[in-house]
């Protein structure tokens, strides 16, 4: 159940696969020199294994829970907060005028990485918090920046999204929680909330809500939504947490894992809240706030498989059943496409964290473009790859891994949720062939051509796997092609299969990467001869289209007919 | 979370697409006509729906436990048990010579089927059950049959199989349970044994324990190994539940799922018991008592996809998010997908059944190597496909799936047992390119050409699917080819991604058999559009080798190295 932070391979995709380097060579991110970024990496790393990750069991046999309504957090948990806290890993990436330490994302979510794989219970906390100090540094007043962002980023108070109602899950623009001015530049806020994780908290002194709500003049839909900031305690002339808000948990869900993470059902009685961004415009906030929570998500798919992955290939090597069985074909092949898998799925999300990056430093459109379009892959294929690499692991310890006190069986009750929440994967893949196809595929050729272009490099030193990349791009090229000219309904119908396809492939791009810059090549082939080649099948399934889907009988659903 | 039988669709599974009636025609099953198996459907459907599932929430919910050493099983097990064994469903398919109803196995398994959707933690029970009556009925003297048929085909008694120790899983040769000759015909057994299902019970009178065990003159390894009888009550002269046995639980073991089916660490302490079978030939009976239940995992893993696929279904025609889900094309392809893979995994299980009912039938040699060919391809893929579905189960209710409350992860914790036990899924593959190639490939050449058939009979129907079909089973043919010429190591790396792939095919064969006969050839197509494909990309995993997981570094598989 020892989990040890990977940072030699971390390192290596950043350094070498990715392009940090590249980052680092921007003014903005002067300040991340290769010692900086060795440093921080080793450090976090030290803290993830030594001091985060012996909380993660007691999370899950000790839930949070709400004692007379007031939050008690799961044991250990306060103290490996504050750790982290201290070290100042929560403002890794945030701006240096309110306490942020301004490095880049990629070493920020390389950072993260490490955290979710030790708990990724606790890890939500700070994960969201950074996402509401992101949120803020784009949208807040001054006067908000000023307020919360030193503490925010401290770690003395932590943020949380409110986004959920009953009604209102996926079709956000349902939402019913009603905002009122107050007449003195502050707000109102009225409603219920459900799903909000850490939306209490005892290891921080107070707890900021972003609540997405509509003023009485707010239309219908999405287009008609405000974001406010709803303190737990509004804070003092000083800035000090004081008078309690109109506000209070109803009750914690009983979940399948995760249960070291509040996750509340939230009452706004009348709140005091104060807007973030333009009246009416709340969803350009939310979805700052989302975005860099997908990428973060993603992150955290690939990390829960990671140190599952960890775990069942000590399993392996340890185990004997005629030898041990590491030795047998199955379960070599097994963990090797589970490692390859992993690598893959953690070069997609820095990769796209070094995309925000490159955005940021260059204002340059093009890399905001490619981050917009990596931003649902890494989700969903994070999350997926991390689920499936966490179901082998279970799968590698035989009846063992049933039991719960072997521990395997947490990672894959943990994980389970990464595929669902800040948009489940269905919901990224359609955003991928909806919105990031609007600019008629410009972005996806763009990728596409630097996937080819890496498998030509590639070429003299392996070109067979070079050569397979080459094809498997051509291929996924023309079927991109292919669904920039059907209507939506036929893109949605095949979404799911044609992101794991484009995964499929670019991970295979970073392996070749890798081969050709000292990684191992023997790993690119485990990933080209067994991960890659279902790209195919997949890519027919998203060219598959709506009309059977269509076709098909209601009774046939219900299972109310002869077949 | 309402289960309500598909009797329609395993009816029509059973008439129309996997030959039951050519079953019927046989003399020995002469007495399952068309009116008895309505009926026997029809009855069985009614008491799992009525009966059954209401107890499988609160079989999760307050799992079995022991209470100074006696097992004291969920609230209501007793009762579904109970209604089980008095409709006389446990016997189903014994003989008739001592109370069992001598039906086929095909129908039998449809009722475990309906009874498994219902409550998985108790159908353990009868499943089984079953299993060791059929051992019993092949390798047990006329005595043991005499004494225990009638009491286990009653329901009266219920049987267990005692395989595994702490060092002997998959390496069943390793164990080191001891067996001595009392002298009097009777033996003196002790060991310890883990992971015993149903190891007692407070449903039944009587636990009958088939134990392996090996005498002080049986060689290493499996072929020194001896199967016992060994009840908990020993028998007195009438036939009674009579003296305890020198047996005991020491422990229940803490799951993932199926929290109402009793683990059982059990200890034999020179516990009393009676050869089944020749001494040193016990895996030849344990193998018939496995042959049994492995097929029943199978149709277990379709049994909880069909149930969790229901609530989901349900779900999904209530839930609205932008209108009802149930039209929005993703969720959809979800539903269809699933429901196309349960249709493929239940008549791959059904056919499997059908061969081991004409081998009994007949005696045909080519009808038990099709049994037994299909046997791991039923257990692997049933309950591969079966996960996924309750995996996708989970995902179609988004954040909701997630909370215990809604009832749909019980499923995916519940099924999630069925890929490991009775032989892993990875055991299975290695079984079938290893054991079940061993003929040179006679019984998968059999399989491809009556596939390769009925795609030629489904053309002029439907020219565009069976064209499909017809192309898969041809490139199937060369990679079987291909792996048969390949050494034991080759084939295992690739024996995961060929049993998919193999399943894919036949899935396939079926759907295109029930859209000629009078099914729907659009859920025929969804499966051939969207299931199929992926068989190429597992192909090409299948022919991949051993060769570079054999060349990755132990160090890379730890992580320890820089990729």
């Amino acid at each position: 159940m020892s989990y040890t932070a990977p940072v030699g391979q971390i390192a290596f995709i950043l350094n070498k696969v990715v392009g940090l380097p590249e980052v680092s060579n921007t003014e903005v991110f002067a300040e991340a020199t290769s010692e900086t970024i060795n440093a921080v990496l080793t450090e976090a790393g030290r803290i993830a294994t030594e001091v985060i990750a012996p909380v993660n069991r007691s999370g899950d046999l000790s839930p949070a829970r709400l004692e007379n309504g007031v939050l008690r957090s799961s044991p250990g948990f306060a103290e490996a907060f504050h750790a982290l806290a201290e070290g100042g890993w929560i403002g890794l990436s945030a701006n240096p005028q309110h306490g942020g330490m301004g490095l880049p994302q990629a070493l920020n979510m390389a950072v993260n990485e490490m955290v979710a794989s030790a708990c990724l219970a606790l890890q939500l906390n700070p994960m969201l918090t950074q996402g509401q100090i992101e949120a803020l540094e784009h949208h807040g007043s001054e006067e908000l920046k000023a307020l919360y962002l030193p503490k925010l980023n401290s770690g003395e108070w932590s943020g949380t999204m409110n986004l959920t109602e009953p009604g209102a899950g996926s079709d956000v623009g349902a939402l019913t929680t009603r905002a009122e001015r107050a007449g003195d530049g502050s707000y109102r806020i009225t409603g219920q909330k459900i799903f909000i994780t850490w939306g209490d908290s005892d290891v921080t002194q107070n707890v900021c809500h972003l609540v997405l709500a509509r003023l009485p003049d707010g239309g219908p839909g999405t287009r008609g939504i405000s974001l406010f900031m709803v303190p737990k305690l509004i804070p003092d002339e000083d800035g000090n947490p004081g008078t309690p808000n109109d506000l209070r948990v109803v009750s914690l869900e009983h979940k399948l894992g995760i249960h070291g993470s509040p996750t509340c059902v939230m009452s706004f009685e009348g709140a005091k809240g104060w807007i973030v961004g333009a009246e009416h415009k709340g969803m350009a906030a939310m979805f700052t706030m989302m975005n860099c929570a997908r990428l973060g998500v993603g992150i955290q798919g690939v990390a829960q498989g990671e140190a599952a992955l960890q775990q069942a290939t000590t399993y392996a090597f340890e185990r004997n059943q005629m030898g041990p069985i590491i030795r047998h074909p199955d379960v070599r092949r097994m963990l090797a496409v589970s490692r390859a898998e992993i690598f893959a799925a953690r070069a997609i999300c820095l990769a796209c964290a070094v995309a925000i990056d490159m955005a940021k430093a260059t204002g340059d459109a093009e890399w905001a473009a490619r981050a917009a379009f990596l931003t649902p892959i890494a989700k969903a294929y994070g999350t997926d790859a991390g689920t499936r690499v966490a179901d082998t692991a279970v799968q590698v310890h035989g009846g063992m891994g049933y039991i719960e006190e072997t521990g395997i069986a947490q990672y894959l009750r943990d994980v389970r949720i990464t595929s669902i929440y800040e948009g489940t994967n269905g919901i990224q893949a359609m955003d991928l062939v909806g919105r990031k196809f609007a600019d008629g595929g410009v972005a996806a050729m763009a990728l596409l051509d630097e996937i080819l272009d890496g498998a030509k490099e590639a070429q003299s030193q392996h070109p067979e796997l070079a050569h397979q990349v080459w094809q498997a791009a051509e291929t996924l090229r023309e079927t991109t092609q292919d669904l920039l000219e059907c209507d939506l309904p036929d893109r949605f119908a095949g979404a799911v299969p044609y992101l794991s396809a484009f995964a499929r492939v670019l991970g295979a791009h970073y392996h070749l990467r890798a081969a050709i810059n000292g990684g191992s090549a023997t790993l690119a082939r485990v990933h080209i001869s067994r991960v890659l080649p279902q790209f195919n099948g997949e890519l027919a399934a998203a060219r598959a289209g709506v009309a059977d889907l269509e076709e098909l009988d209601d009774a046939l659903f219900l299972g109310q007919m002869a077949v």
